[in-house]
């Protein structure tokens, strides 16, 4: 079943590198970056002109990086990332990153992988409407220190509220600590926030933040939704990207 | 509920960071990492003796490094990351990754944080159980390059266990793409090296890959066990560090 010639063009990502290397060694570096991330085997070894034109990764470009070193665009056919966040991170970074001379300085993703990944799933306009303000620049803040306790932090969470802030969200660093475990944290701050709309009028937004492994997350997600919470907050590079990708693809 | 005095001694979580500032401005430094990774308010917002004792990071000890800079060592009590994977990477990197001056480079865990952590799931025992091979070394080799066909990449299997090869895997790049899906490259893999035992009564281990988001990586998990794998392999870093940590728990 060997094709002698690519059947159809072939859709790249193309990814650009610094290589830290001399001007003798670059063409050699940035080709040895290009195998590495795709077929990994020697030059030598790819005899099948369907790995050579539709699999291995291809030294677009390299020029002088007028920081030092060099610049190499390397095109890298899409299907080699199967469409997939965490191969994708592998295809990108995966062997080079051992390397302390290669670091990925820029990526240009076809249609196909953007569609694959998605983008936001609400976007500023989800945020206003969660907020139920569309007039004017929303305003934020966040409760912290993390040892305060759940009463002090719905306390912040109500002054705050009461002063007019639309969207308050929870520290990055308040996890489900023992000085304000989530299950506390999230009804007595929606009921803080409720407490000061009764008063005001304005009802603010209040953002939990989920983090822990995927069951815990998910988990905290079901907790904070059946309490009526309207927004939750993750951070992508503790939770993982392909973690992070499946969150906003499925919930 | 406020307390005047730390209660216990609280156990901590020691991180080294290497510095790259002046010798004038290395205290500050390391005081502003301490509290930014846990209070991440200014150090004259800490009025209450319980968070100072109990909650903020701490500087224990300040050196010049060999290497230029000095090296930090910031104690955070134990509790700071809720002994959760991803909020010990919080704790650990968290604002001060964002800081070219400041790099992690050493950690001191206590035993409680590396019990629920955990280590290994099944260690060489493991690896030697399912390879059944106990009393010599093991030898190892991966199956390659993406862009092989699934036949092509079951007779390279056979090719290896045929020649004595213990445990054979597949490429880190090898993932769901076109050229081998995961569904069929399990199957014929795990027959290819079944085929090398009936010939020459040396059974290799065959260990697929597993990459993807997790819901793909428990679907292909599922699959893999059903086929008859006795062994996977998983990518800590492309899957992030929380779901490879659920995996190792709960798998």
């Amino acid at each position: 079943m060997r094709r002698l010639l690519p059947s159809a063009p072939v859709t790249s990502l193309r990814v650009t590198y610094h290589l830290e290397v001399e001007a003798a060694e670059a063409p050699a570096r940035a080709a040895e970056v290009a195998l590495e991330q795709t077929v990994e085997v020697p030059r030598s070894a790819v005899t099948d002109p369907m790995i050579e034109g539709e699999v291995m990764g291809r030294v677009e470009s390299l020029e002088a990086d007028p920081a030092g070193g060099f610049r190499a665009v390397i095109a890298y056919p899409l299907e080699t990332t199967a469409l997939d966040p965490a191969q994708l991170l592998n295809v990108v970074f995966g062997n080079s990153s051992l390397h302390a001379d290669c670091r990925c300085v820029d990526l240009e993703a076809p249609i196909e992988l953007l569609d694959a990944m998605g983008g936001p799933r609400f976007g500023i306009e989800g945020i206003r409407k969660a907020a139920g303000i569309y007039d004017r620049p929303l305003t934020c803040t966040a409760i912290k220190p993390m040892g305060l306790s759940t009463p002090a932090l719905a306390d912040l969470c109500e002054t705050f509220a009461r002063g007019g802030i639309d969207v308050i969200k929870d520290d990055h660093g308040l996890a489900d600590q023992q000085w304000s475990r989530l299950e506390e944290r999230i009804p007595a701050c929606l009921a803080a926030c409720e407490r000061a709309a009764d008063a005001t009028g304005h009802r603010a937004l209040y953002v939990p933040n989920l983090i822990g492994s995927p069951e815990r997350v998910l988990r905290a997600l079901r907790f904070a939704e059946a309490c009526g919470a309207r927004a939750v907050m993750v951070s992508p590079m503790l939770l993982g990207l392909p973690f992070f990708w499946e969150l906003c693809q499925r919930h």
